[in-house]
């Protein structure tokens, strides 16, 4: 084992420079080519992935998601097609003008450079991120979990092969050793790194937070409101509420906490229950919901504490609390939201209208599930994950912000 | 004093939901009416300004910065009068559709929120980020130099007092206390604060990265490289070097390194060196062009060692290597270049157009001062900095980037 990995960042910082001359075309061929490859390739990759998986406790949640087959290479393989497909985001002219004194200035986009990105056990982040990069001209640096480390080394032996054959440096895509000690100094790799993005739990992403002096991308962590007007169409507001927990609970876009109206708490959770308890969904309610679901013989019900507001469940469990009004959902979500999905169900154009304009998140809703925050939904193609702060990039993080801005001044002897 | 700005940065995050709802009329209204108001206070804004300046040793550099007169005031006025002649950067929508389920998707830009500013001794800085965050709806927090502290007060009381008689909470623009140990609270806030922004010396601005768990944008530090092409007309060459240079060598866009090729060094430095006689500058010559100079009787000639190179001097004094082409240049650039602006002379279209193309820097230039690079300049108005980093702002960070954006979803019902 080396003792660091600043050979790999110098690679990586250098082959920069060759993608900033890549043809549009020599992308678009290579990605196609890594998505046949993967296919064609399955034996060796699924191989591998057998390594990891039969080094992992058979009750680890985690071997779902590191579990690959031929059903999911494909999955994966077209997802590099599509990625393939999508509109180059670099080297767009986003403003001209000649200023009076003759000067030409033009700010265009152009990749970020070299990309860190630190994940988990899900080999999809390792060619999504490395079909996103090739697209957007960037350079990869792929730090993923130690649990899919084989897995990870032979996906990774595939695109370098394809990179091989068509004259691309293999140093665009780069595998990080995942010893602890390299996340460190990858943080701290001004120098060689352009931007940072953490992928997975929120320890990770408070880790990488607290540590980083390169510039970090935050994805992730979603506590998500759903909040019932006294107004809201309750059948509807149902309906909204189940799917926004029940559709997919392990995401950072499902439910964690319902806001009720005291005024239509009764009935709206009447509604709601025989959603719930279909599926076994644990309550933690405030006392008002506590008593009314307790009224009505509900089986999984927790007094709430503190703690179970501002939680991501990430699982079949959510809270209740009953308000009185827009205002008080309005600042209970204001203090524990992560402002990432936040949604109001009303029929009462004010109510809405206040509350898309006051709520700071990164998407906001009426009438809808909160589960459609997704590059995908959004028709921005895959995606590298939720953006739940401000800079750069907010909600869906995908190909179109891959990119920065350059600005080109061509001038002929202008001196101020 | 107080063990805590907490209370502070609550008041600040409250504030916030009083500026979503701001009609664009009344920014400009209270952005005249505090431009007016600083002319009709210079009584107590100057006497504050001589109790900073009383404290201020009479050799300190800084004593001119903190200089507050009749027509620095008057300046500092118009400023804000051209601030709020702006346009508005909120809520402009970027895109807008409808899916085939019959979601309405919008994104818009919003203000970024809370704005936390550390800066140095310069008073402009506090009615500039003040008046920039009112027009973009932003609330402020100010931490500027202990220097000032006096001034700082005085400007923000007048801005207060306006903000009173316009019914606008006075926690908009916030001037916090200067104690250090306040500055960790605010980097450390993410809770309140959205965006840091360091604005000052290479040591603030590293300290401020260092630490930071809130977002930062970077402002700063640049290490200006312009490479003399041995096809450039070398009259021009030497005017541009010399503009970039003298005309003004305390800010981050004045040269610090001539790179020049060897075929045309004696003949180029030949002409640059009367320029730099002119003004005294000092010289740290590699040696070809040490003995060039020498030959020449240049004056104030010193051997470059190696941390001469990627040092950026802020003086007039100025690095001087000599390369053999284009390839050096561009090597020697991304070796040492803090990516803000960069420049070639040549006349040869190929050489420009790879520099261009290659050197990864905010701003590049052929054939033009590296003077220009300011929001002012590219006509983007007052600016907080020039970012050299990558994400959200590059380059001259004006009142266009100090707002995020936020999708916005109206359904019907809409489930996953």
């Amino acid at each position: 084992m080396t003792e660091s990995i600043i050979e790999q960042l110098k690679a990586a910082a250098k082959a920069k420079q060759f993608l900033q001359q890549f043809a549009p075309d020599a992308k678009k061929v290579a990605l196609e080519a890594i998505a046949a490859a993967l296919v064609q390739h399955e034996v060796v990759i699924l191989q591998a992935n057998k390594i990891d998986l039969d080094r992992m406790d058979d009750e680890d949640p985690k071997k779902d998601r590191l579990l690959l087959n031929s059903v999911r290479l494909r999955a994966l393989s077209d997802s590099v097609r599509q990625i393939a497909d999508l509109a180059d985001p670099t080297d767009q002219l986003l403003l001209r003008k000649v200023l009076p004194n003759g000067l030409e200035i033009e700010k265009i986009t152009v990749p970020l450079g070299v990309v860190g990105v630190i994940y988990e056990s899900r080999p999809n982040v390792t060619i999504d991120v490395a079909a996103l990069c090739i697209q957007s001209g960037n350079v990869c640096l792929l730090r993923g979990g130690s649990d899919a480390l084989h897995t990870n080394e032979a996906l990774v032996n595939v695109i370098h092969a394809v990179l091989d054959t068509q004259g691309i440096p293999k140093d665009i895509v780069q595998l990080l050793p995942v010893a602890r000690k390299y996340v460190s100094e990858l943080l701290e790799a001004t120098k060689y790194v352009d931007i940072i993005i953490p992928r997975g739990s929120q320890s990770l992403i408070d880790f990488v937070r607290a540590n980083a002096k390169v510039p970090v991308i935050e994805t992730g962590a979603g506590v998500c409101h759903t909040y019932v007007d006294k107004t809201a169409d309750l059948d509807m507001a149902a309906k909204i509420v189940a799917n926004a927990k029940i559709s997919r609970p392990s995401v950072c876009n499902s439910l964690d906490t319902v806001l009720v109206d005291a005024d239509v708490a009764a009935t709206f959770l009447m509604k709601l229950a025989p959603y719930l308890e279909q599926v076994a969904v644990e309550v933690f309610a405030d006392p008002i919901a506590y008593r009314i679901l307790e009224d009505q013989k509900f089986s999984n019900l927790v007094a709430a504490e503190e703690a179970d507001f501002g939680r991501e469940f990430l699982d079949l469990k959510c809270s209740i609390k009953t308000v009185e009004g827009l205002d008080e959902a309005l600042e209970h979500i204001a203090t524990y939201s992560s402002k990432h999905s936040e949604c109001i169900v009303s029929s009462n154009e004010l109510a809405i209208e206040r509350f898309l304009n006051i709520v700071d998140a990164a998407a906001v809703y009426a009438n809808a599930s909160t589960r459609f925050t997704d590059g995908g939904e959004f028709g921005l193609g895959a995606e590298i994950g939720i953006s739940t702060q401000k800079l750069h990039a907010r909600g869906p993080f995908a190909l179109e912000k891959l990119v920065t801005e350059k600005w080109i001044v061509r001038g002929n002897g202008q001196i101020r």
